[in-house]
This record gives C-alpha cells, structure tokens and sequence, in this order.
C-alpha cells in the first residue's frame, strides 16, 4: 500500500474546495471594492456591478433572467425559502404540497414548518434505484394542491430524477414546481426556460466556489413570500447585507461549472466510474446504488456487505482518504431505506462524491487501500461471522 | 481643494473593508481546510479547529461562553431570529413585546411580522437626542410582556442607550432581553456577564471582517425557536452549510475589535471630532445630531442648513468622498423623525461613518470640499432663497 501522503477528497456533496480562478475573481471584493453595493457612491456603484456580473452570469448558468435570481446564503437558505414562500403566498389557492421522501432535509424540514403551520403534505416514495414516482405523484395531487417540490439529482445515491416530465405533469394543472438543483448544477445541463420550473435552488459550495451563498432562481411573477420579511436587498424579497464576495465567487464558480459541462462532467465521470468498476474487480460482494443510467458524474453511493461503514470510514480516514457516512448507527440513511435497502445493507454503504483533482493514479492507490481494509473489517464483522455459522 | 486622488470613504456602518489579518487567517480555509466541519476525517476536523477557535474569540470579545455564540448570514438575520425566535418559543408566557421605534429595520420588519401572528408590540420613542425613554419602556410593560428588544447603539446617529438600565429594570420583570449591538461591538466594551442580557446580535461587515457572517449570542437555557428549522449545523438551532471562511474572519475581526477597545475607539474618535470640530469651525448653521456624551467613536450624523443632502453626496462623491444618504426624497429619516427634527433637517442631514484608515490630513483636505461645495449648494437652494425673502 504505496502512500503518497496526498489527501483523497471523496466528500464532494458536503464541500468542495475553491476554484483558483473564482479566488482570483473574490479577491479585489475583500479589501478594495468592499463598499455595500446599495450605497451610490464609487465605492458603492463598483460593488454592485461586480454583483450584477455575477448576477448575470448565474442568470445565464440555468438560462434564467438577472432579475430572476435572488442570493441567498446557501441552499439550505433557499429550500427553506422557496418551500414556505411559495406555499404562504399562494395560501389562498389552497394548502396541499407534494414532495418525495427523498429530498434534501432542508425541503422535509421547511415541509414539516408547514404541516405545523396547517398545511398537508404528501410525501411520495421512489423506485429502487432512487426514482420518485411520476405515477405517485399524479396519484397525490389534489384539487388544492399548490406546489410540488423534488430534487434534480438525489445528493445521497446521485439518481438523476425525470425532472421535465415531473414538470410538465405539474405544470399541466397549474400547481408551482420547485426543484432543489444542489447537486445536478455543474454535473447536467439545466435550463429553466426548457423545462416549466417556478423556483429553483442552487448553491456555491459544491461546485468549487466560496461557501455561504446560494441562489433562489424565482420564475418572474411568481408569488412568494419574501424571506426574512425583505428590505431593500435582493429587490425586496431577502433581506440583509449584500455578500459581495460569496456572490461575485459564486458568479464565477457558476460560469465555470456551466461552460462545457458535458466535458467537464465526463472527465469527473471517467475517474469515478474506474474507481466503482476497480473496486468491484478487486472486492467482492460490493453493490453500486441508485440508477446505472440516470446519474450525476460525480457520485458513487456503493455498499461493501457485512463491512460497517463507520469503522470503514474512520479507517480511511487513517489512510488519508476523507468519506462522510451518511447514516448515523442509531438512523440508517433515510433515502436508502427509501430505496428498499435493509439497515445492514444503509450501515454498510458510503458516498464517494468527487472532486476534480483525484486522478487515475490515486484511484489506483486508494484501490490498494479498499481491498486491504474491507477484508480486515469483514473479518471482523459480527454479520460476517453469523452469516458463515448460518451456513 | 487639493485633489489627493485618495478616496475617502465615510460610510463604515454600511460596510469596511476586510483587515488584513483577519484576511490571512481567512486564506487557508478556501482552498486547504474547506471541508464541512461536520464531517469527522482529517479535513473535516481541521475546518471544525478552526470554527472552534472562532467561536472562541467571538464569544471572549462579548464575554460569552462558546455554546452560547450561533453563527449567521449577518446582523439582518440575527435580529429576525432574535426577534421572532424569542417571542415564538415564548409564546406561552404572554404575546406582548416591547422595542424602539429607532431600532434597525430589521428589528422592525420582524415585528411586523409577529403582529402579523397575532402578537402585540409596543414601540416606544426616543429623546432629542436619540437616548431610548426607560420610563416609556417601563410604562409599556405588561403582565403579559415577554421580550424587550433594544439596540445598544444606533447606526444613524450613533447614541449608546442605556443599555444597563433597560436591561436590569427589564430583566427584573423576568422578561427576556434582547440587544442589537451591531453598531456598538468594537467601538464600546460589551459584556454579557456584566450586564442581564438574553440574547445579542452582532455583526462582522462592519469591524472589518468579511461579508455574510454575523452572530446570534443567546444565554445558556434561553428557549429560542429554531431558524430555519435548524438541522445538525450550530447546535440544531440554525440550519445550513458552515461557512468556515467568513466565520474565522469573524472570529479574528472580533479579537482585534475586542482587544484595547478603548485605544482603538479613541484613535478613531480623536479623528472624527477633529472632523466635526473643523467642518463647524468653517461652515456655519452645522449641527452635530444625536448625544454628545454617549455616542460611538466611528459616527457623526450632521445637519447642513438649507443643504439637500442627496445633491451634498453625489458631489462629495465626484470628490471622491463616499456617503450614503440615509433616507429619500420621498421618506425622511424614521430615526430624525424621533428625535423631533423636521423633514426638512432630514433632509439635510448626512451620516458619516469613519473607517481607521482615515486620518487628520485626509480632514483637512475633505473640509476644504466640504466649505466649497456647501457654500454651493446653499446659493442653489430654494430653502435658503425662501429663508432670506421671508427675512
């Protein structure tokens, strides 16, 4: 087991590290053009075209309008917003919103809000592979439904949802769509004139630029109630001190992600599909889930039999390579379970999500490194050894 | 009027430019430790350090204890948490709350929202000079009153309320208090030892820290709803994705704000007096708004007779001066508007917000401006016309 001391990021859904040229386009926002992009002066005025830039450049990334994308402080900000404004400011039309099981916490937790709040939701299910069901969803709405929410790409398994006939079954009876595009966003093309979306939620630290910033992409003349109550910010919808860098890296970050993505994509797809295919030479008994078809390039979610994942990650941990379980062992992975897998297979699978700078090389060494350590953990797995006396 | 080319920017409560070492401290986190600090690997537990150290020199800058610091998106966000947080959570002891009519517009949206859900809230006014009426807070008080929101400094004119005052006679009733301190930290000694306070927002964009990160200080057992329904980031009590950059440039800009206060502030004000002092030695009919005793070292909010304020920053600003007018043509200051001035001083009223690398020479030379342009836009001006034809 050769070790090459380079640290493995495979935690590419929970962050990324920022792009060389977005730190470039970031840093003049910091010390020189600091000034607060409301305030008309030349400070002021320099401030707010570099945000307009940015604007723009996010606008055109999912070939929105400027005047449709509204920063926010991530995409947990922007799930939560679009959730409970658009469901308040179209109370009157009724009060029933659909969402999947599967979706991002942040759209379950803004769902149960909801529920508190005297609104019904129904959550539908998906296939085995991570699909949620067009056909459960037709089956849910309701003559008061107003929104339906669902994921682009699932940040867990990586399935990549039927999205434009998610959509337009939607759209067909009027209901609002919002999409939480997190983790499809610089892995797929998205474009919210070909596909009918009302609001879209996107994010800055998952594809190479700053944290703490995200975009709301609002479909002009769609009611929504302004969060945190709106001041002179954002157009009035989201309040609070325009954060120049984080959006003038996140413009940047966006323009990068979206420029050729299909290259892009595939170069990050090469890397992770020879990772999950020399894993499955080298070890046996390892399932790759979510669809084979419908994926985002950088995610692999694959479970290990009888190997616990927690021991798994704290071991490559050792080894530096960095993984997040995403199940605790008192809660097995909610999507998972979602998709049919029993708590032993939840507690046995990890979510490998890639970032640009692993190579062929260091799959290589970190191939080595898997084989060594899952035939330690199977040996000393409780399931294992059962599994044998069973026989 | 010597052009020095230098461009002097007097709006420091609307934003101040990152300290160059608040910036150092920031620069790894981008690029080397840009994990998410909730993942336990390598990474991520260097990211989780660094928050760790942040937390800890934010809450030491306010005497706090570390658990009772919750990052945010800003000041803006913290107010609306404080606000409508405290009072939901509170909600079964009383649904009365008390605040100020000069409090910051964020304080204020927020209440209108809990009026919005069935809440009462009671704005109490100000003196000549800015200074919170104590006695009309106590008039206020109810037995069914559960929270007081009061700012410990304004943004607009700079004076520090009675913060111990309202707080030990607030406090004494068993209500909560909540303080914005926005405008004070960095510029005043804060304790939240010294003095009865539940809960306290704090911002870093404007002590010379990065945009997009603030704090919400809320005492250890203080029931608080959670914001955005929280998820496992900050506690369970503020949802969302750790932005480690902005909150390690926080941390360090508190240390720095925090340390030698006094010194600090002193330097700062021995400048802006020398500001004040020259311009009413060389202009007549100027007045210096807001309490001469208690009020910040960085702010001077100024009345030019019979000067249109708006038509005094655009030129100011081709000097290379930068000041934002705080209210429109259309909307006199609601802060003015309190401390008994007229539209018409509103209107002819500016703040000016030092920022530390502005110093005597700078003066001097923006008082030369200031005597030319002033004596300007008084000939120009209809008020002064119609003042000498009345005379």
């Amino acid at each position: 087991m050769e070790n090459t001391n380079k640290i493995i990021f495979l935690d590419g859904t929970m962050a990324t590290y920022v792009n060389r040229e977005v730190m470039q386009e970031m840093m003049p926002t910091f010390n020189s053009v600091f000034a607060n992009p409301v305030s008309n002066h030349a400070f002021g005025r320099i401030a707010n075209q570099y945000v307009d830039i940015a604007r723009k450049r996010v606008a055109k990334g999912i070939n929105a309008e400027s005047n449709e994308i509204y920063f926010t402080s991530g995409n947990v900000e922007s799930n939560y917003w679009a959730i409970l404004g658009l469901a308040r400011a179209n109370k009157d039309k009724g009060n029933h919103i659909i969402t999947s099981k599967i979706e991002d916490k942040s759209i379950l937790l803004a769902c149960k809000q909801l529920e508190k709040e005297g609104f019904k939701v129904s959550y539908v299910g998906c296939d085995d592979n991570g699909i949620v069901s067009l056909s459960q969803i037709m089956g849910a709405m309701r003559h008061d439904t107003i929104l339906v929410s669902v994921q682009v790409a699932n940040g867990e398994v990586g399935t990549i949802q039927n999205l434009n006939a998610i959509a337009r079954t939607v759209k067909e009876k009027n209901i609002l769509f919002h999409c939480d595009a997190t983790f499809a966003l610089g892995q797929m093309p998205l474009d919210v004139k070909a596909i009918p979306i009302d609001a879209m939620t996107i994010s800055s630290d998952v594809i190479y630029g700053p944290k703490g910033v995200g975009a709301l992409f609002v479909k002009e003349g769609t009611n929504i109630e302004n969060f945190m109550a709106g001041d002179n910010s954002e157009n009035g919808k989201r309040a609070g001190n325009v954060n120049v860098p984080a959006i003038v890296g996140f413009g940047k970050a966006v323009e990068l992600a979206t420029t050729d993505v299909f290259q892009n994509s595939h170069k990050l797809k090469i890397v992770r599909d020879y990772f999950v295919r020399s894993l499955m030479e080298n070890i046996e008994n390892v399932t790759l889930n979510g669809s084979q078809h419908q994926r985002v390039s950088n995610i692999a979610n694959l479970t290990f039999d009888c190997v616990d994942n927690e021991a798994l990650a704290v071991m490559l941990d050792l080894h530096n390579v960095c993984v997040t379980p995403v199940d605790t062992r008192f809660e097995p992975s909610y999507v998972l379970k979602e998709m049919r897998k029993t708590p032993e297979q939840s507690h046995s699978s990890l979510r490998f999500a890639f970032v640009k700078n692993i190579n062929k090389v260091d799959v290589d060494n970190m191939v080595e490194t898997f084989v060594v350590l899952i035939k330690k953990l199977r040996e000393l797995s409780p399931l294992r050894k059962s599994t044998k006396e069973n026989k």
